[in-house]
């Protein structure tokens, strides 16, 4: 399912068989939460910017439209138009994140929902369940994810915890996947590693989840609060401990630089926010001259594209200055262009990493632009 | 310029020549109203739902981000990067409609921006130069735009003001083609009938402002508070006054069947910011079944497209149960399909109006479609 293709260093060049395609890896996830992406992408547009993998989230389709509309309308691919990979997040994040109320006990969470407040119950079951109905390729384990930091006792229990409930993730997946109307019997199941900042703690719940042999891995519970050096330290300690021969996915990371730095660290998988929502605040990367904001003064009669060395359908017909003016003029437009470059950006960038990799010129390429890009220059 | 191939009783079919292209006739125009379509539709956008002619607004990019930016980046069509015909609004309507504390005097009104609130001057030359350097093919004569009902002498002193800025609009866009560093030589300007709801004083300027021979003329002030009744009565009162060799252009309107109607009285041009409107509202035009309101709960599991016969990108793409939950979610995605369906609608409305037409089917076309498409159906 995973081949291993090449490494420099730490730093992987694979891919990844779903039902839906190959995933060339690293790969960087394009953020779809509401089986939209934000700033009125469409499917299509994901084709053009070169997206590999949607991601879209259990917690959200769970509360509307409900996964059983999903699933009626011949589940997520479908419902979207989207035939590419599609990864669902298990709702254990957001839950913990965004919903109200809760309340943790061993056989789920208990919240109040963030749109209307009404309460909803979800466990292991319940995430495998809604993911099953949405036919995603990749499942995630429902896990608790804690904010760091968190107290140590609190964090081994949360841990413990989390790998009886990815035991009861694997057996209720396998179950659905053998149902007859089942959306998408070639789901798969990825666990995540949690344990706050705590390094001992983390190996030894990466050891125990490794155990169940699952198609892939990932690392949750960062970025959610500690530093960029607690994360490489954290992503450092584990990674020796996560199979060889499965993707490592981190889990809502991170900036050019933060991906670079994971790659260079043995990371396959990266998912995050960040670019579509820099982008909708005018916020945009350039390998030219670092992130610009695009409603500078300066660009006011700049008739260059954002990028000039950028191939995107956003840079390809469109100047500073129009963009500058859609964002200034309040224009929906202003969004779409300017999310459309940032994801053209990152899946770029995933595509020169692995390019540098099978070229065994990744630590050129990292010496050259890790903490360069991220850089403000207006 | 205007070649009529020909007409069933009332109704014309044409083609009218600008620098960026033919406009075949009866014709829709696109409402794009700060150089960019509400809904995040994209110039490349608009050539997928066959829009013929982009129509702008002089007022809004006279106040942001300013004509001589427009001008310094190649124009509006270059600035948006659409390259067929453009058509500008001068700017009276907005002003008159929009902006707070007017003041008209003779040589033009001072006016409060509804953006920043500061004092700006607009007069025929100024409404004729920041239109020479949008560079439209099309621009639009600078009048008064009174409300329904008016005064009667109110509205004889106004039509008497707008035909002599009409003079001077005339005079200002000869003095700006000819020079040297103007954006489009080619712009030519449309006249713009007014007289309120009163006949007489409707024909009398109609007859004023023909004698300066125009390229076009509209019908301006009609939908702006009297009754559908009155709008008709005025179009056939003004009509027979219309030079024949000439596009006539109804300002502002409006339903399909106020369309289809005004082109059975002799209307040629037409433009209206309704069915975006509509659109962002979740209001979408169908052939089978009339006005539907996506948000409705009964297309919650409905995986037909939102019409089975319609060839647009929304429809050959997305279902009406994943528009219904993106407008539900709030997702700006919803926005763009909707808009993207709903002007495909009115573009191919047109285009089946002039297909009748050349068919001398004009007449069962009428018949057939004239009071259903607006009916709510849901």
């Amino acid at each position: 399912m995973f081949k291993l293709h090449k490494t420099q260093g730490k730093a992987r060049r694979g891919e990844f068989h779903t039902p839906h395609g190959v995933i060339q890896t690293p790969v960087f996830m394009n953020v779809g939460t509401q089986a939209a992406i934000k700033g009125a992408l469409s499917a299509d547009d994901l084709k053009n910017i070169h997206c590999q993998v949607e991601l879209s989230n259990t917690y959200h389709l769970h509360l509307r439209p409900g996964s059983d509309v999903v699933k009626a309308m011949g589940g997520l691919h479908k419902f979207m138009n989207w035939d590419g990979p599609i990864l669902t997040d298990s709702g254990g994040f957001q839950v913990f994140s965004l919903a109200g109320l809760r309340k943790i006990k061993e056989e789920g969470v208990t919240f109040a929902s963030h749109i209307d407040g009404r309460k909803v119950f979800m466990g292991p079951e319940e995430s495998m369940q809604v993911q099953s109905n949405l036919g995603s390729d990749i499942a995630m384990a429902f896990d608790e994810c804690i904010e760091n930091p968190s107290p140590r006792d609190y964090v081994e229990k949360s841990c413990a915890r989390t790998t009886r409930w990815l035991e009861r993730c694997k057996e209720e997946l396998a179950r659905l996947n053998s149902l007859p109307d089942t959306v998408n019997p070639g789901q798969v199941l990825f666990g995540i590693n949690q344990g706050g900042v705590y390094e001992d703690i983390r190996i030894k719940h990466m050891q125990d989840i490794a155990k169940l042999d699952l198609p892939g891995y990932a690392i949750g519970g960062l970025a959610v609060g500690e530093s960029t050096e607690d994360m490489y330290r954290i992503i450092d300690a584990v990674e020796p401990h996560m199979p060889v021969d499965k993707p490592r996915y981190l889990m809502g990371v991170g900036t050019p630089s933060n991906i670079i730095e994971a790659v260079a660290r043995g990371v396959d998988f990266f998912d995050c926010v960040m670019p579509a929502r820099n982008a909708r605040h005018g916020h945009l990367y350039t390998w030219s001259s670092g992130t610009i904001n695009i409603k500078n003064e300066k660009y006011k009669l700049d008739d260059s594209p954002i990028d000039p060395i950028c191939d995107c359908p956003t840079c390809k017909s469109h100047s500073r200055a129009y963009l500058r003016h859609l964002f200034k003029a309040d224009e929906m437009l202003a969004m779409r262009l300017a999310v459309q470059h940032n994801l053209h950006f990152y899946n770029t960038l995933m595509a020169q990493i692995r390019e540098a990799i099978d070229n065994d010129t990744f630590d050129e390429f990292r010496q050259k632009w890790s903490g360069k890009i991220d850089k403000r220059n207006s």
